[in-house]
């Protein structure tokens, strides 16, 4: 009776993304509706004069977050922004939000409204409208799944895979201080665990710890394109680190890319941090995630419009996919990059 | 350091209705296209010409099933189902679909290649894409979490609230074989964990296992509608029993219900195996979840439209609210029906 799945092949081998492939590849969408399926940050769906584009996101917790540190006001927030990135990276206005929760009975009513009053202040000042959702009971832990719904105009959707050899690579902020807000979140973790009479010294990391618990989705930057009358030829938001989100877009647009490490913007916060843990900032900012800036690709005749945007950088530049994924170093070397990122899989 | 989140008000005190209704009122849709948000079955959206609406649900491991018993195929399968049953009960066409599973490290490869056999399964048979979701690991357990996407036509959506006095209520299908397919396999996991070498004694059971483990959701008859010319007055999906689905139509539509206990479809198989069970057939259809049939109701003036389709039974008729929900009993009993269905908020 008792079904056995287990000691067979590890999720470990393939990875997140070889296993969403893997497990989806051969089921080509056959609703003349369904524009755009799964390999992209969202969904397209035709609907008339406009574009429907869905994405769906988890939070797990054990794996995505610590109750430990991360008040349940601010993952609530950053429950529905991870969500509202996706639909932004796209190059579409995210609309409506689902949101659906199981939590297990540690957890009460109390509780709970926190979570949702994170939830509610995100679509307030994103101007998303809550449609959906449940709560259910887990027999462990928190899990939350969001899914957002935004409108696209046609032609002017963003795909991952419209990179063209020559085109720029911009970014549309910081890197790297997510990652190292959790780095310090993680350092005080551990001293409260060995000494829970110390308080924890965020002192002056405001920035840093903000930007791992409260990000934000660049919709800013998307409203901007439209006014400037851009629309990027490839677009991916920046949840995994740089270099796997450069991966994506080279993978999916068959090209190559030439990265100038001057031309990632960290701050000098980050590189002050990523040094007293003894890191690479650079490092920081290819493989730490959740940063949920945006990385694009424009062709070089839209460079003045972009000249023109408030905190744009431009990092570099596509290439041939035979000449790989390259970063030009301050010093002057150049290094093949890998993805790296997160990996969710790990042996927790 | 540590949020304590604990030791405050029990969910149990709200309940899951009562819980969702707490935590989003006061946040009316903001945005002109989001034109009905949470309280139905489905959130339904403006796009130019048609609406669109979606629907999200979560299968939590330990709370909705038991891998036991149930295998991962026709769990996969079941997961889109549930789904596309909330599309079909807005009177909507299901024509897309996301899929986020969480799952710890005892499933391998296989066991997911299993689960989404079921899911393609489903897709296929339902001429409906998957086009998202997203794949990461829990610590323990398998959560699942599915957006059903579907197509409405103006003036067609047949919401919770629109049911008239003098209304008939019609059920598309018998009831309680769900539930009493559930009491079969925990009968026989029960016997089998106190006795691994006795082999599950399921022959002859085959439809009530089946209308637990492999639901199907009722689209053949929102096609009939659509032939027909009708549009339900109000309609929803008995996922929850039929008492708790009456009512939610009952308050949505600030009305009352009188039910006919002999309107009530109830099979054979399901009236033998219930008094087998020393249990009442008309509460297992009244209370056991999962059935997936749709409950609605008609103006009597399309009573000619539905007599010609096949497998409707009409059961009842809307009267004043203040006449409150009666059940109509075979032996000419009148008693008042109260909202029951399934808690998951137990203490499990």
């Amino acid at each position: 009776m008792a079904n056995d799945y287990t000691n067979r092949t590890d999720v470990n081998e393939l990875g997140e993304f070889g296993l969403i492939e893997h497990l989806t590849k051969d089921h080509p969408p056959k609703n003349a509706s369904s524009i755009k399926g799964i390999g992209d940050d969202a969904a397209v769906i035709e609907n008339g004069d406009y574009l429907t584009v869905v994405s769906t996101d988890s939070l797990v917790e054990g794996i995505h977050f610590d109750l430990m540190y991360t008040p349940l006001k601010h993952l609530g927030y950053k429950s529905v922004v991870v969500s509202l990135s996706d639909i932004c990276s796209m190059n579409a206005i995210p609309r409506q939000v689902t949101m659906s929760v199981a939590f297990s009975n540690r957890f009460s009513v109390e509780a709970m409204e926190e979570f949702y009053e994170g939830v509610h202040a995100a679509c307030k000042r994103y101007n998303v409208d809550l449609i959906g959702g449940d709560t259910t009971s887990s027999p462990k832990g928190l899990f939350i799944n969001t899914t957002a719904i935004g409108q696209g105009v046609k032609g002017k959707i963003a795909y991952r895979s419209g990179a063209k050899v020559g085109d720029i690579i911009c970014i549309t902020g910081d890197l790297g201080g997510a990652y190292l807000g959790l780095q310090i979140l993680e350092r005080e973790k551990q001293i409260y665990l060995s000494n829970p009479g110390v308080q924890p010294d965020l002192e002056g990391q405001d920035y840093l710890v903000g930007r791992q618990l409260k990000p934000e989705p660049r919709l800013d930057v998307i409203e901007r394109f439209e006014k400037a009358g851009l629309v990027p030829t490839a677009m991916i938001d920046i949840s995994d680190g740089l270099a796997s989100e450069l991966f994506h877009i080279c993978k999916e647009s068959g090209v190559g890319a030439w990265l100038e490490e001057s031309g990632v913007p960290i701050k000098q916060e980050s590189e002050m941090m990523a040094i007293k843990f003894k890191m690479d900032p650079i490092t920081c900012a290819l493989s730490g995630g959740e940063d949920y800036e945006l990385l694009f690709t424009i062709d070089p005749k839209d460079v003045e419009k972009v000249k023109y945007l408030p905190g744009i950088y431009m990092a570099g530049e596509i290439i041939e996919a035979k000449d790989g994924i390259k970063l030009h170093t301050k010093g002057g070397n150049i290094h093949p990059i890998k993805a790296q990122g997160w990996t969710h899989f790990g042996n927790d």
